[in-house]
């Protein structure tokens, strides 16, 4: 099989004779090596990975499928082979280089005589290539979905009147961890009592109490893939309005699951969870986006919005997020990942979505 | 006293009315709300967060001295207020901001008839306030610094043979979050053996082994403000040469520990650890710099760094942290986190640098 780099570098269009990546996700998705700062040169035929002294002995080993440069002055090194190359054209990608950096590569490719690219086509073809997940990629995903559960599993025995949202948080990152977790996928939202109607809350001090929801919006990386689930529970008896928000979410997101399929556009599967809380009277209480692309990064293309035209394909992963906040009372979110298939699509989650008084 | 954000205000030069600040950690230290996606305008009498709805309730609760917009388009509320006030150059944040940011960003402002002004000088501004910490900044690096230490003290007595890197790695950070660290300052690096040869070296499950240095270079962030240390020890009976290069990087450290104070430029502070290392004969093993600003951000300005003329200041926090790295053998490094003071420096640091055999 011809590397994610191949692919790339035929990919390139005719006007462009190669292409810059910067992003560290990037970097990692072509040469499978893990740095927090280096800058991977594509050319038609051939590929280079520039690195400080910091990397260039774990480069050397780890780096797939291209030349490592362990630069001294980076100016220098890439203007050469840049020249050496007689590249003329690169692309930038527009999605990850800030306007400082960009300055800087542009004098660095002037010392030899070459130009950026700053349109949004390098995004848009590694887009094209991430967002089909491999067989491989699942499986990573899997993984990591499976940490997840295991350690909310074990986290909910610690739940009792008093404990923290951030109790709970560190509790539940440490065993996702010691379960093999490289990372958590973003800084776990544990939040208790009125704190859920903040859809991005950050667990506090705050101690849970009878008659709180408890919203977990969680997730761990194996080897850079992300997984992504939110679950809502009940501790303790809740009002009929809870009781109710919770059946129209979990509903909601029902319907969107049953709208995926290869084939289908992002905005159907937003407006299948979306109409339904609507019509069920909680219109402008869902403010954000049924769901997101996950992968080597937590919110990935495609974008599960109103309104998006962009159509649903085999092997992409997406979540499917609904959710209902009441300012200063309460929110429920129910969340699961899936990979899409040409029949619908399998889940990665395989916690109960039942309410469950705790 | 006046707020961070008049300062600003009474900063913009006179060709610009308004400036857009865009990175997580600029909009934390202007506004103290903490999010992961905001646009903070601020103009020479106004200063406006846009937030979505994810972070509205929370934003209306605890941003300080600012009015927030709750948006629901970005691009409708956006040019509303940039007309309402009259903007007509407003200035970015060009380290912060992505080319496709910026493209995004340019839309809004032409709705207003309004130009983005690309240069560096808003985060010359910002960096110019933030590189002078005060007082109540110092104290929350101190706790930081303090959790890092107790944490590292508490994992020391974990070493024994067969531990791997990523066991010490991980207890020492449920230990840092235990002791009420907010994150880890960057993902901790603790390396034994060869590891050690890489400086940024990422944990494994690499044995300890009697005859290893281990290496740790770790921190916690306390109220969003980060510590950072490295210590190098040796696990049982180390080697002559092991001996002799703990020793040369320990004095070249004090060199450039001695050489901090109020109105000496970065460059000399470099070179009094640097000409100490080459005259020992390890000319070409330590290819990092001497040292960083930290703060908010882990690396800040200024860079500690060879022929830099930066000049330190009272109030600024720098590490002094120089190494030897001899590749596929070992490394050692050793760094204190300090602010400059006018007759030397007060170092947040506490732990021995004798060398300690465990």
């Amino acid at each position: 099989m011809s590397s994610r780099l191949k692919v790339l570098s035929g990919m390139l269009p005719e006007y462009a004779d190669g292409a810059l990546i910067f992003s560290n996700t990037n970097r990692r998705y072509f040469t499978e090596f893990v740095s927090s700062l280096g800058y991977l040169l594509v050319t038609k035929s051939e590929s280079y990975l520039f690195v400080d002294s910091r990397y260039s002995e774990a480069a050397q080993k780890q780096a797939k499928n291209c030349k490592v440069v362990a630069y001294k002055v980076l100016s220098e090194e890439m203007a050469d082979i840049i020249s050496q190359n007689g590249l003329k054209n690169i692309m930038l990608e527009s999605s990850a280089i800030t306007l400082s950096e960009c300055e800087h590569i542009e004098k660095i490719f002037a010392k030899a005589n070459a130009s950026a690219l700053k349109n949004n086509e390098l995004d848009r073809i590694i887009n094209t290539m991430r967002v089909i997940k491999t067989s491989d990629e699942i499986e990573k995903m899997h993984r990591a979905q499976l940490i997840t559960e295991h350690a909310l599993t074990e986290t909910l025995k610690l739940i009792k009147e008093g404990v923290t949202e951030k109790d709970l948080a560190l509790e539940l990152e440490f065993r996702m961890k010691r379960l093999g977790a490289e990372e958590v996928s973003f800084d776990l939202i544990v939040l208790a009592g009125k704190k859920t109607s903040m859809p991005h809350g950050v667990p506090g001090f705050n101690r849970v109490k009878k008659g709180d929801f408890i919203l977990f919006d969680i997730g761990a990386t194996y080897d850079g893939y992300h997984s992504d689930m939110t679950r809502t529970y009940a501790f303790g008896n809740i009002g009929s309005e809870q009781k109710r928000v919770y059946a129209t979410v979990k509903q909601a997101q029902e319907n969107a699951l049953a709208a995926l399929k290869d084939g289908v556009e992002c905005g159907y599967v937003d407006s299948a969870a979306r109409t339904y809380i609507n019509h069920a009277g909680y219109e402008g209480y869902f403010g954000h986006s049924t769901g997101h692309g996950v992968g080597l990064d937590i919110h990935e293309v495609p974008s599960v919005s109103p309104k998006s035209d962009f159509v649903l394909r085999n092997g992409m992963v997406v979540t499917a997020e609904p959710g209902i906040y009441l300012p200063d009372r309460f929110g429920v979110r129910i969340e699961d990942m899936v990979v899409i298939t040409n029949s619908g699509y399998m889940n990665f989650a395989s916690m109960s979505k039942e309410l469950i008084v705790i």
